[in-house]
């Protein structure tokens, strides 16, 4: 018998990041980064490994969704499986049952792209490249297959997606040699969280400047006064020539979102990010309106490729974040990327957390080498937590991400980290309140 | 110390509707109406009831998203609870750790739902009134109370949301005379399933004619020659004055939804339901204006009132179908409700397969007696499944659904049912591959 799927195992593991209110902002004061962990074996010995970033409680609910939809991976021959990702993609997301509980939002859908992204990874691995140069690799013809173009094709078409592709394919070769040569522009969210004080947001904000960012953020939408103490602290310590991003979570509805934002224009904030509602299309319109030039950015909660169409169509979003996993993997960014290209708008990934930098690097330098074709206004977010648990971690230089050589999609976390942090009976946990309860539970 | 709540039990129960095909359209050819159902008790012996309406696989998933938000209503007085539902549904849908698995949608927010909409149907029991007299019996005041606004105000204020309110004021009593007299209009699904074959749609379609109904619905999207040739057949079984909608479950992109539907046009179709993504507001917009006079009709997988508030916005649709349990429970609904009715768009709900009917005709009545004031061109959707499991089943009469007289919202399943169909160890799915393969795991 040929080489199939043996078994997925998923596991809950959480880091206390919030008992330093590392990661606080308005909506998220105190988040434990946490992941529905993946790991796919073959028959072969063979692994891929995935993830579906959470931030603590209620990552239960997302291990559930996780080995509910394992259920169509398990037995799945390897082959069939690495050659066309896009129709497991296409499986797990159209199940005529399970779709009730999305559709293609929320868990059931992180759920599909942690597995679909575990099969990229084994798929890389098995070519023996990193991710981004197995798909910077793949035809024109080969990356629009992998789209479901179902409720796209209002806005990008099989043949448009093909025009996009066609036209970044003489640079391919070039732009790879860039890419490793010079990495891709990071920038960071390390200064600005609203847990940390004025005196260490001014320390971070003069140490981003001089490890080579060229674009911060702040998180807001707090307190006024705080927010506008901030931005002036930050303003000063960096001066004016470096960018600002602020982001607000999705603290605001659209009239609030107007008022404070106006509040804090004096400080020449780059972009506000997450307004308001992550599904409020029109409202992010709207904002972008009243607020140019400065500029909109939303995406690490927008659930689908339908709604980043429809920020697109809306003429909502300066800047276009994906995450690598909201969605239904890696396909579906591929959707995302080709709809950016298309409109012209640039893509700054979402990342931070836990392992989305690794995962989200490899969309990034893919839409470089072989979409887009440029990084002008585009820089992959950076926050340097919990890299250390990772067996290919990113590695920053100068305020750039350098390209991984790793075979793979970098997804996999170190055996004793997870040992260490599994929830709720891993060591780090077992000893805790948190922990007792959850077991007791 | 006063009554709280002692214990919140989630049990999976499905029905095996998929071997008759009843419930069949052109995405869920085989659903399996289920339920993660929710009992609260109380430390005095009372008890409240809530489901999650699902379709068979999955719901394990929903059942464990129930579980994991029940640890935040474990323990809560119960007087406060009841006087204030909205506190708890601003909590659930709040956490700032689980909404990262939404936001505001998918299981997660199902999960608030079927929670929130127990503790209604715990007010009500205790009030000694159905849940749509409670609501009826609130003042304008009291209701705004209840609707989170934060996403809202662009298109709904407090002050504007109390204005639609006090002008139902006056005849909330006579309204409330003539719903217990007369009931609320009704239409009809049950002849139109795609699994039905030509015969048993024509014999339904007579049938539902001479049972009252003055709308029918049928699913498309299968086939366009059998959805033309089934057009046809119940045209002709119902002649021109009853109104025939077609629903297609969101089969089609944008483009394909209007050319599919300009087939159907010679049949005189009322609305096209689902014609596309429920994500996909802009292309709603599109099909409406493209098919025209055609209505356009949605929302039993629109996810949240922002939604909601979006396709009002955009002129997406002329018919709203809000569903008792893919929201966050009955303050959501009023939300929605208020929306709608300062839009002037007739809502007409979504119900059918199990408990939905039971659930949401307290919307609708409320609705009629101190919102909107009016039925025309308003209708609850209604089939005929499963209502014999139910403690306190709809009653339909010459195609109006009969107001609930029974306290609470009619949620409650009996116990021998839940017994014999929870799932996988109930005595109807024990000796079942399905049952047994689950069990196993």
């Amino acid at each position: 018998m040929s080489e199939h799927i043996s078994s997925v195992e998923t596991i809950d593991v959480r880091f206390p990041t919030s008992r330093h209110r590392d990661g606080s902002d308005a909506m998220n004061p105190f988040p434990d980064y946490s992941a529905a962990y993946i790991r796919l074996r073959t028959t072969a010995g063979a692994e891929g490994h995935g993830l579906v970033f959470t931030v603590g409680r209620g990552t239960e609910i997302q291990v559930a969704a996780v080995r509910s939809l394992a259920a169509m991976v398990v037995g799945q021959p390897v082959d069939e499986l690495t050659a066309d990702p896009g129709a497991l993609a296409r499986r797990l997301v159209g199940d005529s049952q399970i779709r009730w509980l999305g559709p293609e939002k929320g868990v059931v859908h992180m759920a599909a792209g942690g597995l679909v992204n575990a099969v990229w990874d084994l798929a890389a691995r098995r070519a023996g490249k990193p991710l981004w140069k197995l798909l910077a690799d793949l035809s024109p013809e080969q990356l629009v297959g992998q789209v479901d173009f179902r409720y796209l094709r209002d806005a990008l078409t099989e043949e448009e997606a093909l025009a996009v592709l066609r036209a970044a394919e003489g640079g391919r070769a070039e732009r790879e040699r860039l890419l490793l040569a010079e990495g891709y522009p990071a920038y960071t969210t390390t200064p600005g969280w609203l847990g940390y004080d004025d005196e260490k947001l001014a320390r971070l904000c003069g140490e981003a400047v001089e490890a080579g960012y060229r674009l911060i953020k702040l998180k807001v939408g707090g307190n006024l006064a705080d927010d506008v103490r901030r931005m002036g602290i930050a303003r000063r310590a960096v001066g004016p020539d470096i960018r600002i991003a602020v982001d607000a979570n999705q603290i605001w509805g659209v009239p609030d979102a107007i008022r404070w934002m106006r509040e804090l224009a004096t400080f020449d904030p780059y972009w506000i990010e997450e307004p308001t509602s992550p599904d409020d299309v029109l409202g992010h319109a709207a904002v972008r309106k009243a607020l140019a030039p400065v500029k909109v950015a939303t995406g690490e909660h927008v659930h689908n490729a339908v709604m980043f169409k429809q920020l697109l169509q809306a003429d909502a979003i300066d800047v276009l974040q994906i995450d690598a996993c909201r969605v239904a993997g890696v396909n579906e960014n591929l959707a995302i990327l080709l709809l950016a290209a298309k409109f012209g708008v640039p893509v700054c990934p979402h990342a931070g957390g836990v392992g989305l930098c690794e995962l989200v690097q490899h969309l990034a330098m893919f839409d470089f080498v072989a979409v887009s074709g440029g990084t002008e206004d585009r820089a992959i977010e950076y926050v340097d937590h919990l890299h250390e648990h990772f067996a290919d971690p990113v590695r920053i230089s100068d305020g750039r991400y350098l390209a991984p050589s790793v075979p793979g999609m970098s997804a996999e976390i170190l055996a004793a980290s997870l040992a260490d942090y599994r929830f709720p009976d891993g060591p780090r946990w077992a000893a805790t309140p948190t922990g007792a309860a959850a077991r007791k539970g």
